[in-house]
């Protein structure tokens, strides 16, 4: 039985507004809450279907105990509408530094006004696959910790930092040696090209490209080329970033 | 003034059960509706805002009348609940042949239980890009002409064929020199080795994976690698598909 108070909090953290007041965000989905207590993140509140709760195994010792919840009341307090077995409440994590120097080693993948949160949550999963220190949040980009970044990112949000930024003062803001790198149908073609995964990949929102003051930071325009005969104008933001990354990290 | 019949088609046409008696689908949206237009199919229906109408330029021989509607006539009949300009009901296509030497010199996705209609919208818009010759859909695929799906196409929905198979059957069904590649965790690094673009590219569901009778018809593993230090378990199977081709597109 979920408390009024418990069920009106939860409730709250569908907004964006709450979940920045609060610090805190939802995980939703059995998978997803898996992920959040072998994470180390601080979890806040756990709500559990009883066939949940019999599977769940020992919890870490910071976990709040399981509060034992029906379908319909978990149905009632989430943003999903099916498969619900568990629903939790976790502590944005701190904000990791972003020292100017981590470019110079690391390559950095930002987001220039990616407003879809489910693209938001495949990228988060992307740098987590590729080992990024972190992804960068421009002005107009989903919120990271909205429930459907959440549920998109497939576990990735718990061990992706991010950080928002005012993207052209950042990029500003880094070593002149740091490569800026950013997709563009005229740039070079990345099969041509000798990437190391260093500097910044800046990607775009899908429908109106890089803003211009960001597209004005960028030292180096990359090109996927299309097949012959190929049709779509352009690729999914994700995909592109995922063609991207995976030349990055061909020789390594 | 949508009359109440037109009103009572398009409705539904929001489930697949009707879009498969009729034959037709829905098309939503300005930018996917003008590429309807440009597409050459049949196009049955034509509901405009008045705006939409100004801006709409001169109409193929054989499309109907444009039908203005008001924002909130068209928000009513849509499965989207913004930026409603446009909607359009188009005949689906007649399905092309696939004929069995066609892998022989082209390279032909097939999906395996994809059931998330924007996964599937982003791989034939995918597809498109690659100039691929077409889509096999297996059982357990979302719908090809789904409102979802046809939104993430962004209009590649009007340039890709698909066809509907049962996907171990039809693959026992090619000629043997045909490869059938498959993504897999345990397969062959996709960066040592040489793809040409023919033969099969089996992509499956993002829960399950292949189903067993698909897997046993795989000739080739691949396996995109994971960066040093990369968290993430799988990568989606859009962002999965993307990195493949652009794997097997490489050397041309």
């Amino acid at each position: 039985m979920v408390s009024k108070a418990v069920a009106k909090y939860v409730q709250a953290l569908h907004h964006k507004k709450y979940r920045q007041r609060y610090g805190a965000f939802l995980v939703e989905g059995g998978k997803s809450v898996r992920e959040l207590l072998s994470s180390g993140l601080a979890v806040e509140h756990l709500l559990v279907s009883p066939e949940f709760a019999a599977q769940l195994g020992p919890l870490p010792p910071a976990a709040p105990p399981p509060v034992l919840a029906s379908e319909s009341e978990l149905t009632q307090l989430s943003t999903l509408s099916t498969n619900l077995t568990a629903l939790a409440v976790a502590r944005r994590p701190p904000e990791l530094p972003l020292p100017p120097t981590l470019t110079q080693t690391r390559l950095v993948l930002a987001l220039d006004a990616v407003a879809d949160p489910g693209n938001l949550g495949t990228l988060l999963r992307l740098a987590d696959w590729y080992g990024l220190p972190g992804v960068v949040l421009g002005a107009g980009c989903a919120d990271a910790f909205g429930p459907k970044t959440v549920a998109a990112s497939m576990g990735s949000f718990a061990r992706v930092p991010v950080w928002e930024r005012e993207l052209a003062d950042w990029l500003a803001s880094l070593p002149p040696a740091a490569p800026v790198y950013g997709a563009d149908l005229q740039g070079d073609n990345v099969h041509r090209l000798d990437l190391r995964p260093a500097g910044v990949l800046v990607m775009g929102s899908e429908s109106h490209g890089l803003t211009p003051a960001v597209a004005a930071r960028l030292s180096r325009r990359l090109h996927i080329p299309r097949a012959p005969g190929g049709g779509a104008e352009s690729l999914n933001v994700a995909i592109s970033a995922g063609i991207l990354l995976d030349n990055f990290f061909r020789e390594l």
